[in-house]
């Protein structure tokens, strides 16, 4: 039970250290028969790669994905779906200096207590670098998603203290992706950037919120007890690195609403049950109502600094450590399709499920 | 995979309609051998039972504790512990005008669609009802942390717009209790029992904010990538009737902080390492550190108001829905035990689980 | 990970010991909407019970089935079915002479040091009576696979040294009740029938065998890695008590003979892939061809006798046991009910499975 | 729940087809801290290979065992361990004249009803070559096993009409691996090669009976109800290619004693409870009792003959296959090193799960 596992029936089982060898993961329960563009793979992976532009880690990799098993002449096969992305730009000696150092807001610490024995090299399994496996997976789910009409739109509605407008209308992935930062409001992500620049030369990093929607998600997703279509969100979601919140619909906004301001009427809409307002975030009683599905997610910002900070060895002395290495300021445009990914994983799995409710 | 089972060495599975015979559950993976103090276990399930004061809903449940199976002599046995509270006050007739009509913000459309056949009394499986099993087990599971020191404390944050102040300390138990609404500081606690008696008054609902803080928790609880403390601990608060939202540590607070600002900076303490603040809320790259883990949830306002709302049928006609049955403004306070039992759950199974990580 | 739940989307998870309060369990993942006739499932509770025959032991068990939850207006709605019966024939006292002596050839000394504390009473856990939730599971199993075709028939083939026919073809199920002791060879039946009846005046036991057959399965079902049909079959069969061996198709016989001989061969037959043998047993690399799925299920003998057997106490004394309680001489054909129950959960959670394989 | 996944706590997934790039797995909740001798690891892999000897496949596989992540420095770190072995040897050319013709009594009809579309070089994903990966993550488990004392011995008791002594007393390795067909009696092991020699000129093949022994298992493995330690064994050896039975102990013989012949009765020895027989085969009510667990496993012959069969096309044709390709007359000495692996992952998996029985 050592949580490496994701999901029920569409599952992902994630390996690798930020400086072993490689990156992975085996992804089963995919259906047979669904044609796979394996570029469409490769440029989710591409949306998350560091050395994007000069906002972010300079690390270089090609992180060119290789498939091992579960597609045969470009179609799925039913058997699981090896992969691996093999770890290149591997400077280990980087982190000669932190082996016996716990930096702060890490899991190096915990990791040491828990484990005994850890590979400390860039964060070895607490990296990021984990979420590779991730944004692959999840682009396959996003595969299957397409071809019952789902989609998933995320992007960055927040850095540092500034905020995109709440009722900003769901962008087309154009304007995100054109964005460094991934803020599909121009004047918007030009504060954002500027904040980075600026924040950068201080040594200091950001965090920020990723907004996601789902759009055309069928009636029927979720299941109506532990397995909340929005619960399992969440707690996809509050897995990846730097996580510290998750809200659905109205979200914390909900507690200060009175119940009549806050139900979502129904009506009906060209001979279709709808509502006429969306608190709910396209979730009722765990189950997706058909109406648009969204969240925020909360990042903290990074903890790697480039400034001097006081800590502890493993033998208990309080030491100095100096800001080194390659890493980002803000992480939370990269993490963009993470998000993606994780929504897809989740809506997948719980299509399939769902398949099983009413045969 | 219909999701009425949660955790994975300590596992509940749940059953039960709100307006069936019985609701309970059976919680498996209890070590044997530990000492059953009946009285705690039943004294949880008072302290959501409502009819408890004036503020709360009038429906008068008995709900008393029968245990089927797993104790034996006063100790448990390491098997599976069955367990039921039956419905005796059932007054099925109250439903029989929303026999065809969805409540706007509740579950019946979702369910008709998804299922086509559901009993649709009191909401069905759709009940806070419900949360009887979870805090029957969350009881049995707090009794095997009390065994390792681990403690669990909720109280009511915030109500409607009233809250309590961001860095109140950790209350004791009886400041809880002592307030109708479970909020520990008294001159809140009366500014929102007011809130509650006027908006009652005007037939419309309130929501709020749970904070939940665990203490002694023992370092090395949570596995690092996708079953991280604090994504268990969400996903179980997520999947509770009516949460919108979750944060830990600073939370959607740390989008705004810089690096700098929200880093732990460790330091020895007593010989043991420590860290100087807690913006991490116990738990770094998703295992607990020992220090005080603490969370926010927020709760939506209740979806049943006495007031009449617009809706449709299944067959697709608007109609007007009165206003009518036993229901609470402000289940907030009520929802207190929930949250501990379900902390004590994600717990219980992250410790059991850590004993197999390291041999 | 106590092993009380058996199946994936279809999935039992049982509770009760034999002299608990109750016996009973959660199906969960049934689907919504199928109609459940009550009187089959207390039908298959029926053919399991004590006491039907002088053949089998005395006690007396009401055995009443009471349904908690997930079946409303007679059909089924997608909720947890919670079931139980009561355990109203205790005689707890005859058992305080064994408290503290381990049975040979039960579980109670492995219980004795596994758990440290245990219900002695009836064998607690471990006595067969756990068997109550697997035939009321399995036999809302049976209900689901009906509405496809699927039929399974179980019968005894053999007791002590007497076997059936090896080729004896596929039997009604009413040539098998007629035999009390569900032999459907009526010449076969009455040997057996003797059998028992001297060794019960000796004061001993007898095991046997049971042969299943599965009609009608789609093509398909099972997993081709380490869930294949016949694998699920095999660990549903030797979770039964008592069971010793499993065997699919040729089985033990299939190592002497070649592959030439042992090969079955496709044919067409009637527009559709037939094979013309069936020593594969209706199952090609763990997933079923459509052809007749069969097993052989092997019981040890009763491990109580009512003679004096030497044993040792928890105080590690050797001391003498005396025959004493309510017991059969044999249980194969009151396990028949058994097998048949754990087939159907196989092939229920299968067919389940199966539906997402391909969509 | 596509069954590519073995084990609750320690759990092996595993990926590839016989003629994809790479066949290999992810071994999780393996504990850390354990030193890993990486030449057993492969020497296990060795004992499977084909080509070792004359009498078996000529299929060259340098099957060379890459770890991807999971170790360091020479010890487990308590994150998954992934690792692959390329298939290098890869003629799919030799598998086109079999594209669209089903071979008797192997998967490809199964799979082409299951999934439509199917990689159908070499078998795909249905070749034994899957069973690399259990062997790589078995041999993981034996070494965890080692530390506890707990010792695995596999060999083979039958081929053909060939069979062993019954009461072969357990065999030290040497004298298995001396043999050709890993049969410890050297008389019996060449009667054995004889006959394997003599049925290959014939182009036809054999199956046999592999008997498993383990040695000093600590007492209280195993769960009481679905998860008895024998009937996990049985799921662990049915998933292996081409089993047809399994029995535990007595196994089927059990069906013609009475209890007084097969009770074990207890008695001290050596200041412990022991047994004075073992016909319970080391488990009793599904937990281990720390006598001698000992199991036979049932092989088919190889489907695969090297004479012409009668089969049809997947449009219904019938045609003549020809005895074509590279294959084993009889692959059960080179199964034993994968029934001492699934052992292995069985035993490590309920080791750890014992380890929460009690705390």
């Amino acid at each position: 039970m050592s949580g490496n596992t994701f999901g029920n029936i569409l599952r992902l089982t994630s390996f690798g250290e930020s400086h072993g060898k490689a990156i992975g993961g085996i992804l089963d329960g995919y259906p047979a028969g669904i044609k796979i563009d394996m570029e469409k793979i490769q440029h989710q992976l591409d949306r998350r790669k560091p050395g994007q532009s000069k906002l972010v880690s300079p690390r270089k990799e090609s992180d060119r994905l290789e498939i091992l098993s579960g597609i045969y002449e470009g179609y799925s096969t039913g058997t699981p779906i090896a992969f691996l992305i093999w770890n290149t730009d591997q400077k280990a000696k980087d982190y000669d200096h932190l082996k016996d150092k716990f930096r702060p807001s890490h899991a190096d610490y915990v990791y040491h207590e828990k484990y005994g024995h850890r590979d400390h090299r860039g964060g070895g399994r607490s990296s990021a670098r984990e979420t590779i496996a991730r944004v692959v997976a999840g682009a396959f789910a996003s595969i299957l998603l397409e071809k019952i009409g789902v989609s998933i739109t995320s992007f960055v509605s927040g850095i540092g203290y500034i905020r995109i407008e709440k009722d900003f209308p769901v962008p087309d992935i154009s304007s995100i992706e054109e964005s460094p930062v991934r803020c599909p409001d121009a004047g918007i992500s030009k504060q954002m950037i500027r904040l980075i620049e600026q924040t950068a030369k201080e040594g200091d990093t950001l965090g920020g919120i990723i907004k996601c929607v789902i759009q055309n998600t069928p009636v029927g997703l979720g299941e109506p007890v532990f397995d909340k279509l929005h619960a399992d969100l969440a707690k996809a979601m509050m897995s990846i690195n730097a996580v510290k919140g998750f809200e659905i619909g109205s979200g914390f906004d909900a507690t200060r609403m009175k119940g009549s301001e806050h139900n979502d009427l129904f009506k009906m809409k060209d001979g279709k049950v709808a509502t006429a307002t969306n608190f709910s975030g396209g979730i009722q009683g765990g189950i997706s109502n058909g109406t648009d599905i969204y969240f925020n997610v909360a990042f903290k910002p990074v903890a790697t600094l480039m400034k001097d900070q006081i800590t502890v060895t493993d033998q208990g002395e309080e030491v100095n450590l100096k800001g080194k290495g390659r890493h980002d300021v803000c992480v939370v445009p990269r993490a963009v399709p993470i998000v993606d990914a994780m929504a897809a994983l989740v809506l997948a799995d719980h299509y399939l499920r769902n398949l099983t409710a009413n045969i």
